[in-house]
């Protein structure tokens, strides 16, 4: 429809490879709905006539109704094929008239726009409910007595709430950035034009409220031009996937039959076509490899904008797909997630049994010798370092050496800090429960700092509720009175 | 089907983020395949009996030949939808005894292999197409003289048929690479099993030759778990994209208003739906974009691979998507490409007004300084640049500078290699025309250069062509084979 | 030092595969600092005499002031490498208790986190500079008419100060990402210890105090797991770097000879080892490779943190040079694109000639129809598009089309909306000059628009500028603070 | 020093911007000797006089043997330093003449080709070392049972050599892939020049011989900007990254105490500055790193090259340390694998409890329901799930079903193709040993294909070594016979 200057058709090969329909369908919505914010100004400032509103009108509501009406056959993309549509139903001397003073260039970043403004919404709500899971998770769970791992070997003891509220806190992370990237996204990009504006006296901050924009992005050349903050949203996506992952990693590693901390639901599992016996935690591992898409998806569009100049470059279709997919991904992932956390069964016993069995508690000791016995740090953990070594040796628990046995380990690294009968004593009293109960700083897992930190998530829980809520509610209002405009000029 | 063990259905949400089936259409013809090979197989070691054998193979001509007969509702992929089909039409006590010493984990990298083998062949006669289209162009434009650049500032001078043979280099390695990594793609996996191979006396070498393979992948556990060969060909794509990209690059500046060296015929351009005089190189864009697209797509399949323990994991299956469409991509960007090239049309006026007045015979004066008057390298490159700086001052030719210019000139940096008159002949001499005559070194673009190298290009060109074929004949061949063999079974 | 459990040395070649020393550097200062922060509030809260604590910061202020003191020969890390010269230079008995209560865990993320704090700072600070010698070059500019390109074809005029105000404007987003960065990095991890916190009554609140930390990351396995805010930071700086590539492509682009748009300086330009003519665009090449770096260790680091389990994991290593490298590399480029564009020259004179000589006046004329014909403009376009055709073919102005040209060209397309004559006088009507008058909507590059623009932008940067040195005031307030406090010690 | 155009120095942070130099200490050696042949070339073509020609070999042979002459300063990159200091030792008459008929273009491709050679060959020989470890170990362990996994779930029993030889197998291919890439990095690039070759009659053919490439990058083009060899390679090393990855993450899984299957040796152990218990497998997940490391080094390569026009540009320069340090960064890898498998202790007895306990039999099970009862596959793989959910819900092992249980459980799902006392006994039957003697397959883990495998590798691994050893000897007889000549004229 377009193709004034070039002659002829473009060559078919051609056009499906440029044609970027099938990722449109996702902003056909927001399309028309620009379009009829777009009509209602030009009839504002004079450039319509009233008929001529009436019809344009009248064939956007009529592509928003009817699902598949639009003939997207040949068409470059979806604003081509919507503006044919409305030239078809309206004429050519009203339809002709909707593209015053708009260009797909400012077009399709409005579309997106208010796509991802949606996406975001959608997502803060589900980050939500998913600490929501974790916190309630927590709050079952404080007794729960687990070894925590660093470098996946037993470090310290810890208890299954405070690994919920762990990811709690960074989820809340995720939702402060996303929540974020909204502010630089909700800027209207209308009335860009093609590059560099129009000679028509458009409003621009018109089109701008009835969309529920909180402002403009006002120079003509960079709204055209910029995708940084979807790469921003996407990065952001990609952040929280890494989140997610690292969740999957942790419930696959406790839920195989060496861990066997967990045991995930039969309606999150999966079994295989051979082994008889399997329960595989595959929809975790979904989750891990969505970390991995995404951040390719996000590679691939920082890879694009690199080294384009300024205005718009075809390349930049190429972002829609990526985006669009990184942010149905997160949505769905984070919600698979939130089931899976809401339904999985933790086995306490196991958890105890191993923590009992356990090297984890050394930490602990150390740290009675230098309260108790004020023996240096450092001291403190070449001894019970010698202690372990012995006590793995035998294959037995710390619990399980003898007095002389702990006097010749002593002896050996020469440190004669604490008699060995006491220091017997001392491993012996440090059951995996005291180990919890002594710990006192901000942030462990003691039971009142569980205490604390699910009081802390839940109220601030509630806030990131309320202001996502507030946003949707906002953007629903405008479109609520857009149509009711619309509707008093059809 | 599988659920032996877990209990109850899968939530529909998980079913949903699990199930790969949108993207194995294109591997259910390779799946039957390997399925009627692997039958045959189990039938000729005893277990299966005619009958069976039988009614398994009409099912699976059933699923070959009706498309969408398959009811993948409900199914997590394309194996398990596939059999689920055979159990119906053929009864389970023939149809399931299909699945006997196989596992989806060797079942679904033999499909891959076999489908990737096919676009291998295909891509490697894209690309000989593409190389044929760039050597005709070459042969025609040996005496376009235009200027070569480096940091996109005018170089040296050069022929518009030298860079046809340069893409035409490029993309014989990429050939090269990508006909290479079949090698390691075109080995069977099938009867590795589940991860451990099976108690039941397959011949795998028999399912191997049947489906054309040239080897096995011996190892099971190997066989199951290794996507490397997968990785290589994604690799040997993104440096393909690359290349495609770079010619892209070059056109794109080429064509613009400012270079104009260049036009695209109407067949490969677009325009603009706001600016009426615009006619775009949409397509070359696209093309530069595929190449941030596939290296995405590398990118997600590392960082899937990356960290993953031995054997099937779930995160497997999200490479599929990132293959294909890599895989798919990079057909499409070659057929483009070749299309854009064979029907460009060149400004050979344009870019010869370009040559001559450009500073680009700057090097040619020099070299002359050097052999024909003994100066040094590098005090010729000193008093090229001195007289290029005054020309460009003056924003004049060289050839323009008149020997009192030249004297002063070459009097401030002190150099009197050469005395102003003779340099002011020597500058006037160098037209574009004998600056490229004079060229002499291997893979220059002097015509004597262009000729040997257009004519190695034609030679390297059969060959790639003709062992490609070969390749396409032999699965073709083992295809036709088992179809055969099938067909006197039913 | 810290092997007491595993026996005998390391392998050397594991040793140096393992440690970090050589990237560590830029967090001994900062590893000092904490330390100091740390042992004050173990002797407030009773763990150190008044004399170990003397000690302690003896020996921390020698290795802060005498740089190379430390000794990292076989150490693992600057953490390792400090406390072993604390321990030296202080006694085990008081330097062996620096590290009661404290862990290499969060002892490295603090560390990073009090380095990116400044690096953020010191980036933000820069970027502002740009964006000052973007608006100053625009005050300049503001009559520089250019054409403005989209697909790198000329789109429609606008000016020189419009491409920098555009740059500006996503450059203060830039800013703002990487100031919201700045509040989830500066909260103190100090006091998570290993993994689990401790039994020890240490006041977490405290050190953060002293070390100007404007909270804490509370839950002990986030803190010492997390790296989402580094990722968050760099993301940003990914963002940033392709802002700059893009600025980098346009401006190497425009000092082609064939665009001659602008000049470099020529301390900001390189030339060739043998072709003595050029001055080439280097430092804005780099720029553009840039991007590609950060975007590379992006996606290292994502990759890094894909599907590792909770707790620290030596992985997470390796995430400290690619955050270190990538945010040097953003301030230098940042600097050197600041002397860019505060340096470059612009070509006026050829900007108006390629203008004038350009189609890129057609959506103005098309508008023009629509405005004062009421044509509506699906046809102003047809009609536009169809003159322009016939202008390129003759190869002529628009303004150069005869009345019975025109007459010709609309007669053929059916457009009938003006007569001919009318047509050749509007075409001869549009000069540069007026296009950019007639401009009319906000953010258009009318001289008004530049105007409002430059005034936002000066305004904007002020309240950026003020914001950012006073969070540098605060944290250098506070490291004030803490040396007072241990000089008070010592 | 070449900057015979531009005025002026660079400004001092652009040339830190800019300069190479503290990449390029890798690549001097490679500088000095092309530049030795490149020199004798010229003498031989009659540009050079003998006098100068021995100036010229003087001044390189010092520049040689005497590290650090080189003065660096204030030089863009290490060519530039290279010619500076022949001409200050040679004088500018000889000296001068050097750089005729070459380019920093060409000079810094033929460096980085010489380099990457010997990496490639550097490389070879260690991937081999490992697989000579991993065949080592897997001869000692081919009785040791142990689980499979897939989806980290315990799949089939198998052995621990089979999981080395798999390794084994993969490595083989990362072995072919770099060897291969070899070939098109041999090809000498001397003599392209800047980019268009030149008008002195040089002679490609005998720098390249001289040097030892197999041929010539012919094109000057081509050979001047492609860099498509090294992404070639650098993907070759993100894959063997990632295979070595796959490898740790086994380990490091199986050094846990949960799994306990193996234990690394102390020389490659690291441990913890708190917990003193610890043992930490960290030259393993720094392995697990070096994968993400490698393969954004790739991204960033294939980044900077994306949309980069034909002809050098400074973006390129980029690539060297990404080149450079992933190729180091693969060797330093490779090394600590071997050493970690050489070094590391299995523990047999845990394994093979593991293996008693676990379902794992299932699949043999339900195989011998195929062999011996006739039972279809599917129905096999429905009974034996049925009785592992009973087993796992009763926490007994398939062996401790009695008979009457196991009749209710298959009544419950309808299966009755065997008795079941006869199904309790075959349960019975199924120990680990018998389950492995029992596999037949080629490829799995029973005795006789370890066997085969072993004697497989052992004799592949022979050939690996020796046409790489054959490559080396190429190489350095190319060197030596340089040495030669060049002695000859000083």
């Amino acid at each position: 429809m377009y193709r004034s200057r070039p002659k002829g058709k473009m060559d078919s090969d051609v056009l499906a490879f440029l044609s970027s329909i099938r990722h449109d369908e996702s902003i056909l919505y927001y399309d028309i709905l620009g379009s009829e914010a777009h009509t209602l100004m030009l009839y504002e400032i004079g450039i319509l006539k009233q008929q001529e509103l009436k019809r344009i009108l009248l064939a956007l509501e009529t592509a928003k109704k009817k699902h598949g009406i639009i003939d997207a056959e040949g068409a470059e993309d979806i604003h081509e094929a919507l503006e044919a549509f409305v030239i078809k139903e309206a004429g050519v001397d009203a339809g002709g008239k909707m593209h015053t003073a708009r260009s797909r260039n400012d077009q399709v970043v409005l579309d997106i726009r208010m796509k991802v403004r949606d996406d975001i919404n959608e997502l803060c709500i589900l980050i939500a409910e998913l600490i929501d899971a974790l916190v309630r998770k927590a709050e079952k769970t404080k007794n729960a007595i687990m070894p925590l791992y660093t470098h996946l070997q037993q470090g310290q003891l810890g208890t299954f709430s405070h690994v919920m509220l762990a990811y709690a806190e960074a989820l809340f992370r995720d939702f402060e950035r996303i929540y974020n990237a909204y502010e630089r996204i909700n800027q209207s990009p209308l009335g860009a034009c093609a590059i560099a504006g129009t000679s028509i006296g458009i409003d621009r901050e018109r089109t701008a409220a009835l969309l529920g924009f909180d402002g403009l992005i006002r120079n003509s050349l960079d709204a055209t031009t910029s995708r940084d903050s979807f790469i921003e949203y996407v990065s952001a996506l990609a952040i929280l996937a890494s989140t997610l992952a690292r969740m999957a990693e942790d419930l696959i590693i406790w839920s195989t039959q060496e861990f066997s901390f967990i045991e995930l639901d039969d309606r999150y599992s999966s079994t295989s076509s051979a082994m008889p016996q399997k329960k595989n935690p595959d929809p975790l591992e979904l989750t891990r490899s969505k970390a991995a898409i995404i951040s390719g998806r996000l590679a691939s569009i920082l890879c694009i904008v690199k080294g384009l100049p300024s205005g718009y470059s075809r390349d930049l279709q190429d972002i829609k797909p990526q985006l669009f997919e990184a942010s149905s991904t997160a949505v769905t992932t984070t919600k698979v997630m939130a089931g899976v956390i809401s339904t999985l069964t933790i086995k306490k016993r196991k958890m105890l049994d191993t923590s009992e069995k356990s090297y984890a508690i050394s930490l602990d000791i150390a740290e009675q010798l230098v309260t108790k016995n004020g023996v240096p740090f450092r001291r403190a953990h070449k001894i019970i370092g010698a202690l372990v070594s012995l006590a793995a040796k035998k294959n037995v628990l710390l619990a399980a050496l003898a007095p002389e046995e702990i006097a010749s380990a002593l002896d050996q690294i020469e440190q004669r800090d604490i008699s060995p009968q006491e220091m017997h004593e001392l491993l012996k009293s440090m059951t995996p429960e005291k180990s919890i109960q002594i710990r006192r700083s901000i942030g462990s897992p003691s039971l009142a700092e569980q205490d604390k930190m699910i009081q802390l998530a839940r109220s601030r829980l509630i806030r990131c509720r309320e202001k996502t809520q507030e946003r949707m509610k906002s953007v629903k209002n405008s479109y609520v009175g857009l149509a009711k405009i619309v509707s008093q000029h059809i």
